[in-house]
């Protein structure tokens, strides 16, 4: 427990003090009225929050959306009172005082962590600790990269910092680290994340099971670090080390601020009592005694109000500034500035998806359609660029012909991620969150587990992500169970508002970007095969697009057979064999369940009439999920085991995916 | 490109070049006539795997299980030949000549990736990157724990190391991040890393995204960090160095060592086309050239093997040495040498499941029937112990009256796992792979996402790691959707060998227990309510233990109800409901379905006669796989997008949860 009173003695009369609480009790008073919510942390950061918002952050609360505003990124997403107490006293008009006192309820635009869909200037959802410091460095590459791009001479239309508040949750996550290292490997001079050091997480005090030197693995990864011990009062301090921040160019910094969760609180700062509880009355009491705040709840002093909204003119002068600074670049860079402003809009160019067309004619396995799309799709759009995992190799990924993105070329589009999965998922939300990018990231489909976190906000934060998962079934073959995918197909499309592609050739594999590029606020996770596919007769890219349609019709069927990707194939040929036997045979491809249900009721009954009942699935991955379009009398060839380490030729064999293990299923459920 | 003329001078005609290149030339051999494989980390390490093996690994080929063997870990396990070579070369019997040459085949004992369950010597099943050094933490916690529980003085029955070879992969994953961070935390001294630092991963220089200082990071997590600068030549320097790392007993050490991946191989060594591909044909003629190496595929020199085998002679004796340990120790202690049998021989103690009776009694939210189940087995069960993600005052896993598990207290039961979900989930695969422990570990459920990967692993590695999970709906409330499982559940039933189990209320609580402690091979994820559930008449523990069965009966039923945890007590109301207007309405509840499809079909189809087509499924989370159970004619409530930021019960309600919903949704389906 840190006292108070020191705090009191020096600061007490001052504006600052007035504001740094107006911060804490807005915070304090709404978890209150909530009964649920994280008073500690706003009370801890709000010296640091000041700071940086009231002489550094460069942004115009009139105007949430200008392109060139500081990004800041509450990683510790539990604190979001500090986030909302800032937005509103800033003077942004999603978050009013009344919205501050519905915090936490429902349809209120003050939610349980920040969500950038639901509340205007925050840049990106938080709240799973490591997502929002990965996210950062995601919004500092965009920084970088776009200022390579567009920036000219004299001309400097992207300039901004990503500014960050972390804790040690997030600093304690595996995604972070992973994130950090590449944002030192990256050298991103103009990200700045504030570390709020004050020793506590839930459990108690970080001496449980935290004990590492913070600052000393930064510096490892590369990056610049500073120490504020006084962060609780010394608000110079904080300053001149964002100062000093800011004048280091070549490496990101992070400034370790030490500071007391719950400050103010008489019995309960500096103990993770303060973290996630509200204070309770009584305390509530005690800690506007301690801090001299005689204001009732809600109640913001005028001076403190009226000295935060200085910021409303403060941004206004800088939009202008950078109106005045883009209308010259526009005067000598015509096409560059519409371009920008294109980009910016997240406006796809013309005809984009006339790239494609070619693809539609070649033969090869998925991954490799894939990576001709990706290069057709990197020619006719300037914003699409992303890499791998440290499979680029394998999952075809590289745009030939392409720089890379290295801190000594920014303006490459070929990125590095390192085998840093998670890392990468949360990074390439970032990207797509700052706007004026279309990124991709690449692994091997199983290895969507590393990531399945970031995936899932790709999705909750309504973004556009695309991740090119190769190697999508048993086919993979010799390197065995581990990394076979079984239940990762069906764990993705369980996830709301994820495109999840599988298409069988090179039709449908165009069709799965052309959605993937044109779906701008769901990601898209396209599983590609290892193996090579052929092309089938009655597969088409508008077929394709609607998800899921009839490829070898039979009016009034006795069967349906429904697959996807390598399967069709399958399906396709015991179709004929059935059809031989005088069925009536229809063969569905459904590379896409989500666009599926995205069709009329009409449309889905047409493809898949109620009436005929007897149906066989084949994927090659788990059943689970299936039985919804196989129905209760039909039958559905899956995997619902772990993989096997053999050649993929002889796995796929071994786990029934023959024609005769089609056809044989078929009998059966045709009786 | 690393010369190898150096090494050939100097090493040549010495047993130990043989010895080290029989290792490198099996693994290239292997991988030659598999056509698929890793040859380059083999190639590179296996001098200091030579080292290791022969100089300071305590292990006995002939009783791979001997249970106070060192444990060795190939992190990077697509080295795996490296693995196979060494266990062959050293005489285990799992791993013949044959078995070699049968590498990555289907059915053999040598897969594309080391795993436990296949291969006797190997202790746990890696590939996916990071997992294999987060596991050897674990070992190395199950080894510490043991021996401060069961050593006396004078008596050290627990005495063994824990080593392992990982890779510059392994070292940009998170996971592992989390999971050394924790090491140097506990100061697992008896834990020593081997860095294979080749500076190539598969998409090349590391330069390209990974220029860390990771030795340095080490350092931060407080780990003894070593450097041997000549790795691929250098033995003795290797031998010094793990000389030095035993010699510090109070931190884990890192020895960072710099090689040449495909040491040998004259066009590619030191390049990433070493990494995952065979050398050819010609490349490995050139390395037999260039290595001196006359003997054919598969051909092991006499001398070298000869030399290798005394590792069965030295293994022997090392066993015997400790049997007459052992055997003082049963003398002096019979009661905890009887004690240390049993617990390493994975037994349960008698009457254990007695200890559970009285929770059944209880009635409250299920994760406090949890803390109530995990305090009764902690008694009952003195090798059950976890701990959580730093939540334990929400999970409610907090071992009462029992010490944590710290760098002072190894004898503790208490684990604080930090912010490391992922990590956490390694370790505790670690811990139960050891032997001798029954770990749990929590979180809340929907940050499965951060360590499905290890949770896989824990179902392939078939090992009985319970995992619980609490705050399973979107009942969890005002943290919003970010905290709000809705996938989570599907997309872990749909993995392979996991036992999800959900329970309504006292008993099935007690019955998840239950089958989680006995289920020694599986894996249990159990989901717990954050809020009080009742105690419905009609459950039972047997019931329940049968995942699928009866709670309010009605023969011949017009309908079934099929509900799994806090839903279960809407559908016995909306039964009621139903009933008083006429209706013969049956409520099944299903808290585990892997278990109720474990069950013959006579009794799966006595709950769910086929002939009742007429059935609703209630769930909080997404509908997706339960029309497997609901079938073509039913119908499911759950949530198919994400949920929201409000107090629990609003969210309960506007999510359609509510009695009404599920009679109206019922009478639907009647027609």
């Amino acid at each position: 427990m840190v006292a108070a009173p020191e705090q009191t003695q020096t600061l007490e009369t001052t504006l600052e003090t007035l504001c740094v609480n107006s911060i804490r009790f807005l915070a304090i008073d709404a978890v209150e009225k909530a009964k649920s919510g994280h008073p500690g942390l706003p009370m801890g950061a709000a010296p640091m929050a000041f700071v940086l918002w009231d002489r550094f952050l460069k942004f115009n609360p009139k105007n949430p959306k200008w392109v060139d505003r500081d990004r800041f990124v509450l990683s510790a997403g539990h604190g979001c009172m500090l986030q909302y107490a800032l937005l509103h006293l800033a003077g942004y008009d999603s978050v009013t005082l009344e919205d501050i006192q519905q915090f936490r309820q429902w349809g209120s635009r003050t939610p349980g962590h920040p969500e950038n869909f639901e509340t205007e200037g925050v840049e990106v959802t938080t709240g799973p600790l490591g997502q929002g410091i990965s996210n950062a460095v995601g919004l500092a590459i965009a920084e970088a990269h776009l200022a390579a791009r567009f920036n000219k001479p004299g001309h400097k239309i992207v300039d901004h910092y990503t500014y960050v508040i972390l804790g040690d949750g997030c600093n304690m996550e595996g995604v972070a680290s992973e994130a950090v290292s590449l944002a030192g490997h990256l050298k991103l001079g103009k990200l700045i994340a504030l570390y709020d050091s004050n020793h506590i997480s839930i459990d108690g005090s970080t001496d449980l099971a935290f004990t590492e030197d913070v600052g000393k693995r930064y510096e490892a990864y590369g990056w610049h670090v500073l120490h504020v011990p006084d962060g609780d009062t010394n608000l110079a301090a904080i300053a001149q080390a964002l100062t000093e921040a800011k004048a280091v160019t070549d490496k990101p910094s992070l400034l370790v601020i030490t500071t007391t969760i719950g400050y103010g609180s008489p019995k309960k700062a500096g103990s993770e009592k303060v973290h996630g509880a509200p204070l309770g009355g009584d305390e509530v009491t005690a800690t506007r005694q301690n801090l001299n705040w005689p204001y009732d709840p809600f109640v913001v002093p005028e001076d403190a109000l009226a000295h935060f909204r200085q910021a409303i003119g403060r941004g206004a002068q800088a939009e202008a500034a950078w109106n005045e600074t883009f209308a010259a670049y526009q005067a000598a860079y015509p096409a560059e500035a519409a371009e920008f402003e294109r980009v910016m809009a997240g406006r796809l160019p013309e005809n984009w998806e006339a790239a494609l067309q070619p693809v539609t004619e070649m033969e090869k396995s998925t991954r490799l359609l894939s990576e001709a799309c990706l290069n057709a799709l990197a020619g006719a759009i300037p914003e699409f660029l992303g890499g791998s995992a440290d499979l680029a190799h394998s999952n075809m990924t590289f745009l030939k012909g392409l720089p890379e993105f290295q801190a000594s070329s920014y303006e490459g589009r070929n990125f590095r991620f390192g085998v840093r999965e998670h890392g990468m998922g949360a990074i390439l939300n970032g990207m797509a969150l700052h706007g004026g990018l279309l990124p991709y990231g690449a692994t091997f489909l199983v290895f969507a587990d590393y990531m399945k976190a970031a995936i899932r906000l790709s999705a909750l934060s309504q973004v556009g992500v695309i991740y090119v998962m190769t190697h999508d079934s048993i086919m993979l073959g010799e390197d065995g169970p581990t990394h076979q995918p079984i239940e990762t197909i069906a764990s993705l499309r369980a996830t709301p508002d994820v495109l999840v592609n599988r298409p069988a050739d090179a039709k449908e594999t165009v069709a799965a970007y052309a959605v993937a590029i044109a779906d701008r606020k769901r990601p898209s996770v396209l599983c590609f095969t290892r193996q090579g596919v052929k092309n089938l007769p009655g597969t088409s890219v508008e077929g394709a697009k609607k998800g899921g349609y009839v490829v070898v019709s039979a009016d009034n069927p006795d069967l349906i057979l429904i697959a996807t990707g390598s399967e069709l194939e399958l399906a396709t040929k015991a179709a004929a064999i059935l059809s031989e036997e005088g069925k009536a045979v229809r063969v569905v491809s459904m590379p896409c369940w989500e666009l599926f249900e995205d069709q009329p009721a009409a449309y889905r009954e047409e493809v898949l009439p109620a009436a005929c009942r007897k149906r066989v699935a084949v994927e090659a991955g788990t059943t689970f999920g299936w039985h919804k379009y196989a129905g209760s009398e039909g039958a559905v060839i899956g995997i619902d085991r772990f993989g096997a380490s053999a050649p993929g030729p002889i796995c796929y064999e071994k786990f029934g995916f023959t024609v005769d293990n089609v056809v044989a299923t078929a009998r059966q459920v045709l009786g």
